[in-house]
């Protein structure tokens, strides 16, 4: 393992500081999608994590190192969402005020479950500004401390506890699935894999429309999207991070990209057989297994769920949308 | 605990009879929950169990203990879903042909569901035949084995397991809350609380409009209700039965209803805070809990979620009414 910005120690520190704060999520399985693919399967579900997904991990492991002073005058971040409800979350746990900027756009279910959590939120216009500009602007006039929601080797090495837990649980894998968006998770996850297991391959997954860590991976050259067209509201991410493209391009096997009809299909399959309720982004990693993009034949393999925050409204129109489609081809 | 006809050992020995053969479903906890009600709630999660629902243990229970004549003359069934899959499924796990009456207006994911275990399904008219009737002239025909839905002591012991699993995990319990469509699982559930501990009190949930168990528990005289209106599907049975009503009399502390518009609150709560798939039966419980028709404050209550087996397009469209009725209210 390369000399990198985030340890594996760091991570082990992390998973200390979220002992009996963060949920220790399960690991489910189906056995029908086992079958199907002739595989084993490990769904690791941090739609069961505290807040919704698996960005508490991280916000935590930040917000618990600040000291005295920085607690006193306050946090801020900017996020389209669960990375504002766990910040929010975590703030109330240990007693900072946050202060949140998030998109005007952003799910009605994030911004109400933000705000139940006691934070302040700050709306703008994605055409307007962009949201890095705002928070610089705000932190500087009230010195808040800025928790990024995911370039940051704290919050990194935050997400990285959720892949220890599962081989703790689950060794030996094959495998490692995860969604990404900025890299957080991903390189969280690499850590933890490469530490444990040298000898399993990991893999990104992003959407078709904001492929630009799929691209920045095979090219080794950092590409960038803006504003890009998916339902994985979680992965519209600009681009990799400062800290996480050297990460995922030392540690990380493969990129791959899987359309939003393929997402929608997926959480119509773990919503159905499996039970579970997962939003577009968190179902990036097992949709690239169901529908056969990494082939997991024969193999015991991980795919990390990162999140269940989704309006029911906008759920059944996206399952809606499915059977209009297939309507639309059979006749 | 008075003579009845299924006995705490009954329940043990289905409990052997099903172990590494069914789930061991999780219980689940939700803070939000827990903070609104002052109450621990402990949630035994059926939905997670095989086939969707706990049926797959009752089912299991009765398949396994045939002798080789039965189980080469094959089993039949009558259910309106859940017991349907669950025979279904016991049955195709033990090498048995099962033949499953349903109702011709069943649930779409349920008779799929069916099918898709190997079973063969026979549609019926509900207004033209009882789903007794018809089983018992092809049973009579054909020399197969009935698997009644809730009436039988196999059946209840059973369903018994899932209770003593959760007493197992999370004892001690104040409360244990459980729905009630033909009894089955009211009566094993109660058995094995009362058993492991006699100072539980134990209530059982209906629908408003199938009430029939709890006009039957209130007046010790057994009442039946005939194709109740009402979106909890498994509630929808006659009455309790020979085995069920002495055992709920018996057994059960108190029974009360709740309304299927507050079914689907619930329903929207543990879909969207608790990121669990629900159908409108399974939440019998919850909701008498979560709605104050039973008081848990300060108390450990322990709720049986008896399945997750819902069309997601049924599930959108009773959410969508939900939004409707209430931007009527408001307007």
């Amino acid at each position: 393992v390369p000399d990198l910005p985030v340890s594996f120690q760091n991570v082990l520190d992390a998973a200390a500081r979220l002992d009996g704060v963060a949920n220790r999520t399960p690991v489910m399985t189906s056995r029908t999608v086992n079958a199907r693919l002739n595989a084993e399967l490990f769904f690791k579900c941090e739609n069961y994590q505290r807040a919704g997904a698996f960005k508490f991990r991280g916000a935590y492991n930040v917000l618990s190192q600040l000291d005295e002073a920085q607690r006193a005058r306050g946090v801020l971040t900017y996020s389209s969402g669960n990375h504002a409800q766990a910040t929010a979350l975590a703030s109330r746990l240990l007693g900072i005020q946050a202060t949140i900027v998030m998109p005007n756009d952003a799910p009605l279910v994030k911004l109400e479950a933000t705000r139940s959590y006691g934070a302040e939120v700050v709306l703008y216009d994605r055409e307007e500004t962009t949201r890095e500009a705002l928070a610089r602007k705000m932190a500087d006039a009230h010195g808040y401390e800025i928790v990024p929601p995911y370039d940051d080797p704290r919050i990194i090495a935050g997400q990285g506890t959720a892949a220890l837990e599962l081989f703790e649980d689950v060794a030996p894998l094959d495998l490692l699935v995860v969604c990404c968006g900025g890299g957080g998770l991903l390189s969280g996850s690499a850590i933890s894999a490469k530490n444990l297991a040298p000898d399993c391959t990991v893999i990104g997954v992003e959407p078709e429309n904001a492929d630009d860590a799929t691209r920045s991976f095979h090219t080794s050259t950092l590409h960038t999207v803006h504003n890009p067209d998916t339902i994985a509201d979680g992965a519209r991410t600009p681009s990799l991070g400062r800290y996480t493209f050297p990460i995922v391009l030392s540690l990380v096997d493969d990129m791959v990209t899987v359309s939003d009809e393929a997402l929608v299909r997926t959480m119509r399959l773990v919503w159905e057989r499996m039970k579970m309720v997962v939003e577009p982004t968190g179902v990036l990693g097992a949709t690239a297994v169901l529908e056969n993009t990494i082939d997991v034949t024969g193999k015991r393999a991980g795919i990390l769920i990162s999140g269940g925050n989704i309006d029911l409204e906008r759920a059944c129109s996206l399952f809606a949308g499915q059977r209009s489609k297939r309507k639309g081809q059979s006749g």
